[in-house]
């Protein structure tokens, strides 16, 4: 399984296409490996660039004080929800009887599932059934819950733990397990992924998800888990026809040892992969991986000094398009 | 002296203030480390704070690309030098006969030459006699040369390398030195330091300076400094009288064998000291470190762990705020 996995996947990469002699001439100058990676950074940050809707948004305020972004035409749809969402200067909020923790989620939740029946949005297709927490900041206590399906709609900052599995051998050569993600995944079938990841659940700690993100996606045990180390966030802005993603992953690296293998748990993914680390670089200007892994892969080559300021043209970028924030 | 000065510092240190009861009454609540952590970091990058006179800069562009920003009243007085600088547009740009590396270097060396003999900036009272290169990203071929005193003037960034050094006992219990910068030294005189820190001068290399700051600040030999790792960027953008100041400082974790003791060398440094890592922290806040060194130093027990997610209600912030870039 492994060793297939791997042929498939340098055959369809980038070191055939990039080196391919028959149609050099017609096709035009192929990105390098770090010009890939900033295409990729720019990307999910895409809400920071000229020309985003950052400027036409609307805050979204709750208990005056903003929670997030509405893109205009999304504003106008929540336009016919007046007892529930009002303008307020250049802010959507909700109306004011809304004041307490438990109406605010029970209206807009209201709202969205009409919404979703109406199929109004895309993004209500694949509504999840978990609850997410708003606030200003993440150690702010939560004004609501929203379904997750539904924060970019409101551009609600998103949190979410991602575990680097890893395997440092006695010469110090570095491997790193990956997962790919089962097909029935709404977002990102297919894609390879860290070893283990997860949203973050209203009311539940970094740790806690963590723990049991490893253990459900890849059979983990949580005394193993336990041993994971948080290493700083991953976060990032962009926007699409869903709307706003401003989003805070929690980053562990999880040192593992060299007999140890993963195994599928609740069926989020199909394969898990072991690469040497080079090999993994390669991979992360691929399609083959979720945008969002790829950056939490690159702040660990950055971490671990994979990649180094000398030899790197835009490590100061790279470094600085992994960590921004509104 | 390490016993000496630990007293010293604890003395003078929040430890005390904080708790002394005598005057609780009078004064305003004290702020708790994770406040004082953000309000350095709000500091340190005053230049994205509302307010601030990033909207009135004009940008400092060169062969059309911009390297920096000029505030307004720096501005008038490059007025007085138009064989040299000429507005354009909301810009400010060197004259059009200036289009060679050489050419520029000069031309502007010779302008901040004569202000300095008219002593109008107080930033270049100290004079380094340290050539920067001016570009609009690090990894772009430099335009042109600026004096290291100059570039606040300009706005142009200004990368720098600074090194952790630290142990990690067999308990895996870490201590770090510091360096007290001497009191000789023009900025920041007797404040706490990285272990070694130095300016990237032009046509050096990042290990380069890493491995001689090593050796000339604390007498590390350079077989020792290059096992050290680069790990990262620490950025900010902070401004005051003497101009604007966007930096980014090349990160070194240089974990050193527990009999090791550095030695002052070049004089640049009064005296090293051995701190375990949760002291360390505690004299992040104080008003003894440089500013931009305890930014490192926070990013370094970020990295290890020293300061998790749910223990820090600022860990995305203080993550985010470490690496910020215009």
């Amino acid at each position: 399984m492994f060793i297939t996995s791997l042929l498939h996947i340098s055959n369809n990469d980038h070191n055939v296409s990039e080196y391919s002699p028959s149609n050099v001439r017609d096709r035009p100058k192929m990105a390098s490996w770090s010009e890939k990676m900033m295409q990729l950074l720019r990307r999910m940050n895409n809400f920071h660039l000229p020309g985003s809707s950052l400027e036409s948004c609307l805050r979204f305020e709750v208990a005056g004080e903003q929670v997030g972004w509405i893109p205009p035409k999304i504003a106008s749809v929540l336009g016919r929800f007046p007892t529930v969402f009002r303008p307020y200067g250049s802010a959507i909020t909700l109306c004011s009887r809304l004041d307490t923790f438990e109406s605010r989620s029970v209206a807009v939740d209201d709202v969205l599932q009409e919404l979703r029946r109406e199929a109004t949005f895309t993004c209500l297709i694949g509504w999840r059934n978990e609850q997410y927490a708003v606030m200003p900041r993440y150690c702010d206590p939560p004004f609501m819950y929203m379904e997750r399906a539904a924060t970019s709609l409101f551009g609600v900052k998103r949190y979410g733990v991602h575990i680097n599995g890893y395997t440092r051998d006695s010469s110090g050569n570095l491997n790193m397990w990956l997962a790919r993600r089962s097909l029935t995944k709404p977002t990102y079938p297919g894609r390879l992924d860290n070893m283990a990841a997860g949203g973050l659940a209203a009311g539940c700690s970094v740790r806690h998800t963590m723990v049991k993100e490893c253990e459900e996606e890849a059979c983990i045990p949580p005394g193993l888990a336990e041993q994971a180390r948080p290493v700083g966030t991953v976060s990032y802005t962009y926007e699409d026809d869903e709307g706003v993603f401003p989003e805070c992953q929690f980053v562990f690296d999880l040192e593992l040892p060299l007999n140890f293998q993963p195994h599928i748990g609740d069926g989020e993914v199909q394969a898990f992969y072991y690469y040497p680390i080079e090999k993994v670089k390669d991979l992360l200007v691929s399609e083959e991986f979720k945008p969002n892994c790829a950056m939490v892969v690159l702040d660990f080559l950055i971490r671990h000094a994979i990649i180094e300021p000398d030899s790197e043209p835009y490590y100061h970028e790279f470094v600085a398009g992994l960590h921004r924030s509104l």
